[in-house]
């Protein structure tokens, strides 16, 4: 009796282990948000990036474990675009782009903005070995390197970066899986 | 010739109406976590509204036009979770909770979480005139509306709030559609 509460409680859990995992992508990238609104900005910094390792490691899991699920890759969107999207647009608009007024605001939303169209585009179409546009985990780990850069480079560096990225995001560029 | 293009121009317009009401949702959103990175928290609240408003429209509208897409509908969650769980979340969080060290961020991403696990529910049930769950949209103009209460009740009233709205997006509670 107990055993059989056992196995069917390692089953359940084997089941939900890659749905755990992109819930811990999305309570990084939640943190991250936190830390930016406190002005912990390398913490923030190394929260996305905690965020980026769990959520390649998500997907592995499911394809490994054959336990691959619908619901797991709507998870998967919603959370990419907290961590991937709204945390490292956050991170740049406070350290960089606040006294830059309506543009450093506009560019950040739009960065955001493509990011969804971006992930929404990807849930309708067929999987065919290549990524339609850049993915939103490399823009926004990008985004987020662009850091190291704040206070060496002019703010139009930057708006020009999110703009970039903006665009490669809802772009047609055809990039191999890996 | 001349007419032909309006022509398609404005069926093109047409069929990206409802989309162009969802990206204002996000926008709105966006607009309302900039804000609260300000501690303009006013028009944070001000913002996540009209983004409720945005958000009665769009469904409306592509209903109405019969234009309801598989991208729409995608577009849509992932701009919920942003105007209505990260943005309400964070508001609070800044307002009320910033000196409730760990636990207060805890609940803050508990519910975020719980917003992106009802949205993903969502997606992959079918419909059938019932809500599962309270739509995250309710929860998180209730959420904002609580900022109302910042200053005149204790703080673990917040958490309750929390712990309550993270509980009810979850639950199997059923709801009629309006």
């Amino acid at each position: 009796m107990l055993l059989q509460v056992l196995d069917s409680t390692l089953r359940k859990l084997k089941a939900q282990t890659a749905n755990i995992c992109t819930m811990v992508n999305l309570s990084l990238g939640c943190a991250a948000l936190l830390f930016t609104l406190q002005d912990e900005f390398k913490l923030a910094l190394i929260f996305i990036f905690l965020a980026a390792l769990s959520d390649r490691f998500d997907g592995m899991l499911a394809r490994k474990l054959g336990i691959e699920s619908e619901l797991g890759r709507q998870l998967d969107s919603l959370c990419d675009l907290v961590s991937f999207g709204v945390a490292p647009a956050l991170l740049i608009y406070q350290t960089v782009l606040y006294d830059y007024s309506v543009p450093g605001a506009f560019f950040t939303i739009l960065y955001i903005a493509c990011g969804a169209f971006r992930l929404a585009r990807f849930n309708v179409t067929e999987s065919n070995g290549y990524f339609q546009g850049v993915p939103i985990t490399v823009a926004g780990c990008l985004l987020t390197l662009s850091y190291f850069l704040a206070g060496t480079v002019s703010t139009n560096v930057f708006l020009v970066l999110l703009i970039a990225l903006s665009f490669l995001m809802v772009s047609s560029v055809k990039l191999k899986k890996m």
